[in-house]
């Protein structure tokens, strides 16, 4: 299993875990299909292993909900279509609401058309690209998810302060024998949580993690927490964070820069997010399996390479995270139990049983 | 204007190089129209100081034309198409005329569909991402265009050997009032150039730029050159830089992996190299000229930020080659005298005048 570092931990199965996050965004008046998608989206994260992205988010979700910031019965809907694009208008619905809207539109679209784009702006956090690219992988297609960030902690390259997010995005594509080949990544060399952590255990960070406030990189972990997240390849990762930015914010007028609202900081301000999806529909461009066989060939190609000692396995994107997913699926899935107080503490709140 | 590191100099008007250019592909009884589309490219490269791309790589093409790796006649087909998406074998083509077909293509398409996406294999080496990219912001589109890479220099992450190609990319919008904001990066920190370079000069480069062939970091320019460029954001490079080869490689069928043929090294044999051209019409998602305003605001928003000590201005993707292209266009571009002299002997070489 991946390597957690929990204290007290709890396991839940993943049926559990789902149902209890559903019924508590039920009681928020949410559409049951829709709490599904949300319960569905945040399990799956944790099951992965990312649990910055699971039902560690069910309690500022559900505070934005009650001081207006997010709308939990609000449906998205379409404000512009044609053969193989549309712009949707989140009409401030929690991001996976909108998120699962738009997918299932792209794949609707690219099955006709053979690609699709659909654009949204109105929403809110999307949660993690990975899911929205994989929906798109597993109905045969190649899939991407774009989205901007809701918290700026990047600077442009040249630049000082925190202008930009670090922008994250994900591309699929589905094998034939093994999980879907899918990265999922920020433009940082690494998440902020990281430095924070360092922050809190008092220990230096490689200085490819951060730039101090005077865009100098850093190996103080408390300098760099005052400063910017370091981008991929410096002024490369800078460029495709706002080149991110520019294809799934501004193209459909969602926020940006100065405009982005803060997910914990302002609860009760609307975040108007925005996200791109691409869809190619495999069937298109080749015989279906025979790519699903090329990708096999190519993942095992690499997997035959030599390996840097110390390396058991070469491992494709998304690889780590599938097979965590099979293992917790089956086994339940750990939590630190501070995540799961914290969902007790919610339970009481809205007046439900919790489910562990 | 950029500083560029020649020995000696030779100052070409932008009309001249590309009209000589053209002249010599012609030798090769390549097209008019084909010609002007290769040597447009590559004058537009030199132009925006990005001599990698420029008149340099015409020797080894006409090799290429000499030895039967690439064919100067060959014209592009579609071999299926939908309404929003096609496969473009290139027919072994120069990988400019395949680009401009599908560019050309992917812009048709995505004017009545809203959005498209083509796929090409059979092709060449592709040039400079950008140039395609920004033929489609030109027509008020946002472009994409991915493709492998004609030789492998890049690890898996955890592996050590040369088994992928640091596969460029570049996504390009259009603003109001100054040039498109143009992104085409190739997924290593530095070009494999960079080490060359510092080969010959004898100093060390950044631990970033290389892995040694044990796959570890090193200073060492030759170690690094005997080694492999290192990702951006190491296996998050690593991951995009395999993703770029499924969708633009993979997925049409194209070459992949070790059956990528060195561009150089094995001038005679055919490439089959594939890309992917994606492009969003403006007009299915915004008003055009509100989209492009608010490019314009987010320009402006960057450069106003505060910058890092030393920084003159804060640029944004593409402004450093836009800047350059336009004073190269109207002052000449200055070659190096070697890449001149190799143009001058391959016109004595195919019995045409020289231009310069």
């Amino acid at each position: 299993m991946a390597d957690y570092n929990f204290n007290d931990e709890v396991t839940i199965s993943f049926a559990d875990i789902k149902e209890w996050m559903k019924r508590i965004l039920v009681t928020y008046n949410m559409r049951e299909d829709d709490a599904l998608v949300v319960a569905d989206h945040l399990a799956t994260a944790d099951g992965r292993g990312v649990y910055s992205h699971g039902a560690m988010r069910l309690p500022i979700y559900c505070r934005r909900f009650d001081e207006g910031g997010t709308s939990p019965t609000a449906q998205p809907v379409i404000v512009g279509q044609k053969a193989a694009t549309a712009l949707v208008d989140g009409r401030n619905s929690m991001g996976m609401v909108a998120g699962k809207f738009a997918t299932d539109l792209a794949i609707r679209l690219a099955r006709n058309a053979g690609s699709s784009s659909v654009s949204v702006m109105g929403s809110n956090h999307l949660g993690t690209c990975a899911y929205w690219a994989e929906m798109m992988a597993d109905a045969d297609m190649v899939g991407f998810c774009w989205t901007i960030n809701c918290v700026n902690i990047m600077a442009p390259w040249g630049g000082m302060a925190r202008q930009l997010g670090n922008n994250p995005f994900a591309i699929a594509a589905p094998r034939l024998t093994g999980p879907n080949v899918v990265l999922d990544m920020a433009t940082s060399v690494v998440a902020r949580g990281k430095i924070v952590m360092a922050t809190k255990t008092k220990t230096p960070i490689p200085e490819t993690w951060a730039l101090d406030k005077d865009g100098n990189p850093t190996e103080d972990a408390e300098a760099g927490y005052w400063g910017t997240v370091r981008p991929v390849g410096d002024y490369k990762g800078s460029g495709l964070t706002f080149m991110n930015a520019i294809i799934s914010a501004i193209l459909p007028g969602a926020a940006f820069g100065s405009d982005v609202t803060d997910l914990y900081e302002r609860p009760g301000d609307v975040q108007n997010t925005g996200h791109l999806f691409q869809a190619i529909d495999i069937s298109a461009i080749s015989d279906v399996d025979a790519f699903k066989t090329r990708m096999d060939q190519a993942v095992r190609y690499l997997k035959e390479g030599p390996k840097k000692p110390g390396v058991k396995e070469i491992l494709v994107p998304g690889e780590i995270e599938a097979n965590e997913l099979q293992r917790q699926k089956a086994q339940g899935i750990t939590y630190p139990v501070e995540v799961v107080d914290e969902l007790r503490k919610l339970s009481e709140k809205v007046g439900i049983a919790a489910l562990a």
